[in-house]
């Protein structure tokens, strides 16, 4: 390309994250990194409103993430979660003292009126964060997980009991009355590239496909899409993706992946360990790019991201 | 007294706190006290439900305040509030980080339709706190502050702009709308000894009367009723009270003091460098009690506490 390509991300938690982290360093300037986050996971906790997966991507982006965890701040204390646990409040959730402070401006921020996606825009940018960063939708969606024990919201599946339940099916309630956040669909029709990151298919990018307008913008960009596979050698990098399509009757592997993602790919990335699958992605109509995607540091993230991108 | 008195304290922050921790030690169970606390002072501050007079008493009587400000919790940190400054957010009210850990407690509460006394009264109780502590009202009351920049939030007069401005006029928003809080009227009128507090009479004790039903309780109750000035030889203890005085055209000393609070008291404690000044109350039909009142230590707080129920 002459000039230097505009890369749309569509993204969930720490798999999404890193890979944005990646895009950033190896685009010529961070700005032409737009991403847009998973708010299928946001939540009130403690009163307050969590974007887990708008964070992690923040945090990310930011240089200040744990480095550990993939979420969370780094070095960040647990004073206040402490004494909420001496106040008698449940604190499975976990939020470190530094957290609190993105939860509580975003709340005061929400109550006051202002959309989501102007929130996000102002701690980003606070942050020193010099990507674009878009919540899926300003309306509230919300996933929830339907199991043997019943419907859970995501954090009471996804943290509480630590998605140990088998999944018979994912809802997204309310997206039906959500729209895609402001610039989303520009973001999607204008970029040059669009990645799907390797995050989970179920809960982290479905919710993003499931906004009205998200999936046809998907199907008739002209932009390249190109998808990381979650799944390596049948295993998820981390967290529940091989689980889940399993449970819900897929091939848990990176064949799989490509299966759920035909219809809006046009290249799937595939680690060297399942360069075996790449036959029969190709017959699916998607061109399988065979490369390391399990990205260990920042040089990992951004070899990756340029191979993404070429 | 055969039978170990109860006591119910009229009480602001500071001067009201450390007499709270003198009564409770002083009387037989720290059960026989309970606190009815100015709510004057709330406000949402970073989105949250602040409570300053309320929690001033519960920390203090839980062992946990900070012994130089008087307020918050001894030894906290700031990680949050410093990063609520770094994502922007003004920062000139302090809380840290254990302080917040109340504050989203109770905003959660609150917001899941809790009213405020029973909120307070869990987290008095989770604090491990004996003394019963009741907000004045459920609900919303606004103290607010007449000066020659306008009329201010009181925290806003009070912490925002250190009290500097000269105080033409206090009213208390909402409070013809508000009601005592459940157990109040009870207290008042079930107590053996009522006790004003050296309290601010104009911002911590004059809301708690302007509650519809206590100022009346207060006149009918047969509790011996005892209060404490706030002004010791012409000044302050702490804060604007002083400066209230003058401003609003009274005398600026415990004569001045027990002029405004003449018809709701038996007894006004004033401090022996104050002593020339009995007579003159002993006139308004208050009996002077002349002993030290400027509270040091807990066994300073506890002896002024014995007197006043003696």
């Amino acid at each position: 390309m002459h000039k230097s390509p505009s890369v749309t991300l569509l993204a969930g938690g720490v798999g999404g994250a890193r890979l944005a982290h990646g895009l950033a360093g190896a685009l010529a300037q961070p700005e032409d990194l737009t991403v847009v986050g998973n708010t299928g996971d946001d939540d009130v906790i403690y009163g307050l409103h969590v974007s887990p997966d708008l964070d992690t991507v923040m945090y990310t982006l930011a240089g200040i993430a744990d480095p550990q965890a993939g979420w969370g701040v780094a070095g960040d204390t647990t004073a206040t979660l402490e004494t909420l646990g001496r106040l008698g409040v449940p604190t499975w959730f976990r939020v470190g003292d530094q957290d609190f402070a993105t939860h509580i401006a975003r709340t005061a921020r929400l109550r006051a009126g202002e959309p989501l996606s102007e929130v996000t825009d102002a701690l980003r940018a606070a942050l020193g964060v010099r990507s674009r960063l878009l919540p899926m939708s300003d309306q509230p969606v919300a996933t929830r997980i339907e199991t043997a024990e019943g419907t859970l919201d995501f954090q009471e599946y996804f943290v509480a009991r630590r998605h140990r339940d088998p999944v018979r099916a994912v809802t997204f309630d309310g997206v039906d009355e959500a729209a895609p956040a402001p610039g989303v669909l520009d973001a999607i029709y204008s970029a040059d590239v669009l990645v799907l990151a390797p995050s989970n298919p179920f809960v982290s990018i479905a919710p993003i496909l499931a906004v009205p307008g998200v999936q046809d913008a998907l199907t008739t960009t002209q932009a390249r899409r190109v998808g990381v596979s979650p799944i390596v050698g049948g295993r998820a990098i981390k967290g529940p993706a091989a689980a889940m399509l399993e449970a819900m009757g897929h091939e848990v592997s990176a064949l799989g992946v490509a299966r759920l993602w035909a219809d809006i790919l046009d290249v799937l990335a595939i680690d060297s360990v399942d360069a075996h699958l790449a036959p029969a992605i190709e017959e699916l109509g998607l061109r399988p790019l065979v490369t390391g995607t399990v990205m260990g540091d920042q040089l990992d993230r951004e070899r990756l991201a340029r191979e993404l991108i070429a």
